[in-house]
């Protein structure tokens, strides 16, 4: 069994993860950046190292991480979700240094990481994949004429892609010569590599996607379906378990084929497989072969803790479930909670949390880093908060996400949190039939008027008060 | 469907009725005395009301509270747990001025209310009861002739008595003689009441209640029990669902019990059947006529939310869920974190609370009305929060309750949460075995060290420097 962690990772993932080792009884080391000194995953560790002044070198470092892990005693490391979670190369000095990496080998990263190549094994396997360019292309005039052959709109892709980046829809052969050296050009900055391709844009599909598990033992599980569909130029918003699109019949086959994927590639941990659904047609995505920021809802619906199984997984355990004895009950969503101004074109709003308090009560979670006094550093992702409710039904659901975003107090930043409201109140929405394009259809829903709740002005008052008086 | 309620209650439940109103689309009306002005129920509520200056007399008078509820245009009143919640005055003067009480008649109330009569009614229904007296006590010498008759140790018990008060242990005719005039001078302080009776003492019992909910077209169903051996004093500290301890027979039994004795008096809306298991002999206790403060543990094993039953029930709507439907999953503790010092005999520990921060990740739910800067006031029940976990098992669970109660920060009042720690780690306790002697056979238990965990201090400093460097 593992007996110590380092949490390759910052926020509140990282304090997931410290969660998981407090209650297996695993020590865990946090590593923090000089912008995150106060953060709060620095204090739920068990210990906390520093990784230097700047705010990114230190997580994107895979050769220093992995020292830490060693001279700090550790003989596992967990890499999140986000910076070094799908760097192959990670894995690779973590085997190299006898450190356990907490996911899957490092060939089966870096071959789920190269789109063509997961394309290429996905078919292999018959999981069904939107038409595409058979590998990777050699030049505009093969995209061109993959395009033509395909039929637009097309997307244009970075090979080694991902979390919605990179990514450009050609409707026609001029947007196409427009945009090809555009995305190369994203890609080599971003990724690190020029490689792209083509597939058929699958138009107002919805986003499905399957938590899966797999042990060394050959044993795979899946815990259902998310949606996913919820989302603002690629970014996820509001995840959804189950989804309440699908049939029990498309249940089972999205979960049936997302097993077949992760078997196909000999997948070991937590992964998730993505699909686009359009009608009844299912097309294999991508994979992401680490644990996700809306894991939260599946195991809301299941029971079962993802980031402990990754853990045992890790140390050589079998999976502590069948297939057949896991069930979900009632709906779970997830609201990312980003400090970001909806109003303004989601600019981000960082700066100090001067009032936190977290809602309460009947299916509601919480998984954050922030608290009171808090200051959030521009450096890193907007999201500061993941508030998850659960209900036995999709109805009592939405309504609790209304009373829990309205419970939730978070000042000092602007957050999506009141456009999350609005979504939840919209009939489109709650019908449980929406695709991808639901935000940019729904544009009104950014015209809240913010007026405080005076509820919210009334208790900040008191609490002066009470603060003031030494009551 | 109930429009508006007035919330006849303070504190964590007043909130957590607040919350199902706010899910269900019902406006609530919060009541509060002066003492209370910055309570947070008062601003969880959609108005809210003054009971006047007094911190007691408000809450326990009936007539003002439902005068307050047609002055404010209220269809219904919950009483929830404690003050009049188990009032048949209240309930009477509800139906009287058109008012729906939320929760059952005046006339099942009084009669589970009355010991005795609760004790016919089960016997006559087949639901077993500890032997005892026919009825209530005349005087001393039937008193004797009784317990010579039942064999000693007996139970001496104010028949109106309930929360674990007016019951006095007798082990001998000298202890019956000495506590007889004690119980009835304190039954009739605390009741109203001078009527007392006697039951058989079931010696190291343990404490099983079954929460029931009935609807008004005669449909009952359990919700499966809740194992509240771990008292002190009578008060409950730690409660458990399912029963670690009981098999799927037993289960089973003391479910179709309650179901009968909550049947067998015409009972609706949500109630408490609580047992003592003895061995395999499971004995009708008392019921509850009002939601339990520990209502929250069965909703978390079975998903069903309890007060929006209750306020379903009492706007005449059938039972959401069919018996057949009614599963439960994993286990679920609540833990009573009391304003006490356990170091110090429990003493009470009311003043401001400094900081708190809610625990938070997956299985973990808080009910509180407490918030930083808020001053517990003296006149109160000390529970000032209940942490809730769940987890698929029971040692996860317990790991979860460990880890749950060190990621909260409840500080400027001393509380249960170090002791709770203690009982945690404690192997008699984590091997599911104990009864409700285990509370004083673990005096051992209260010693722990308050060191303070290091990282307390650090976050607590790390906070303050963030604050003032305007960070």
């Amino acid at each position: 069994m593992i007996k110590k962690i380092l949490i390759a990772n910052r926020g509140e993932i990282a304090v997931r993860i410290a969660r998981a080792c407090a209650e297996m009884g695993v020590r865990s080391v946090a590593v923090h950046s000089e912008a995150d000194r106060f953060a709060l995953h620095v204090k739920r560790a068990d210990e906390a190292h520093s990784l230097g002044d700047d705010p990114l070198s230190g997580y994107l470092n895979p050769r220093k991480l992995v020292n830490l892990a060693v001279e700090t005693g550790c003989d596992a490391l967990h890499p999140g979700y986000g910076f070094l979670s799908e760097n192959a190369e990670l894995a690779r000095i973590c085997a190299a240094r006898g450190i356990t990496f907490i996911g899957p080998s490092a060939e089966v990263i870096a071959r789920m990481g190269d789109k063509t190549e997961a394309r290429k094994a996905m078919l292999a396997a018959g999981v069904p994949c939107t038409p595409g360019s058979a590998g990777n292309l050699a030049n505009l005039d093969e995209a061109l004429a993959d395009a033509k052959r395909i039929g637009y709109p097309v997307m244009l892709k970075a090979t080694s892609g991902g979390g919605g980046r990179g990514i450009r829809r050609c409707d026609n052969a001029e947007e196409l010569k427009h945009n090809f050296p555009r995305v190369i050009s994203e890609a080599s900055k971003a990724f690190g590599s020029a490689e792209v391709f083509l597939e058929k844009c699958i138009v107002g599909p919805k986003h499905i996607e399957v938590q899966i598990l797999a042990d060394r033992f050959g044993n795979c599980v899946h815990l259902f379906e998310r949606d996913c569909s919820i989302q603002r130029r690629n970014q996820k918003l509001i995840e959804i378990a189950p989804s309440p699109q699908l049939t029990e019949a498309q249940r089972e086959k999205v979960g049936e084929l997302a097993v077949r994927a992760a078997k196909a590639v000999g997948y070991q941990n937590a992964g998730t497989v993505e699909f686009l659904l359009q009608g009844d047609e299912l097309y294999f995505m991508e994979m992401n072969t680490r644990v996700q920021v809306e894991h939260t809802i599946s195991e809301e619906i299941t029971g079962i803790d993802i980031v402990r199984e990754q853990i045992r997984i890790a140390s050589g355990l079998p999976l502590s479930v069948k297939q057949e004895d896991i069930r979900h009950r009632g709906f779970a969503l997830q609201f990312r909670i980003n400090a970001e101004d909806p109003k303004n074109n989601f600019l981000p709003s960082f700066g100090k949390v001067t009032r936190y308090y977290a809602p309460g009560g009947p299916g509601v979670r919480t998984d954050t880093a922030i608290y009171t006094g808090y200051n959030i550093p521009p450096y890193y992702d907007s999201m500061c908060l993941k508030l998850i409710v659960w209900a036995l039904t999709w109805e009592e659901a939405l309504n609790r996400g209304l009373r829990a975003l309205d419970d939730m107090r978070l000042q000092g930043v602007r957050t999506t949190a009141p456009y999350y409201q609005e979504i939840l109140r919209n009939a489109d929405f709650r019908s449980g039939q929406f695709d991808t394009r639901f935000v940019e259809s729904h544009p009104e829903l950014t015209e809240y008027s913010i007026k405080r709740n005076p509820n919210h002005l009334a208790i900040a008052i008191a609490t002066a008060i009470a603060a003031h008086a030494g009551l």
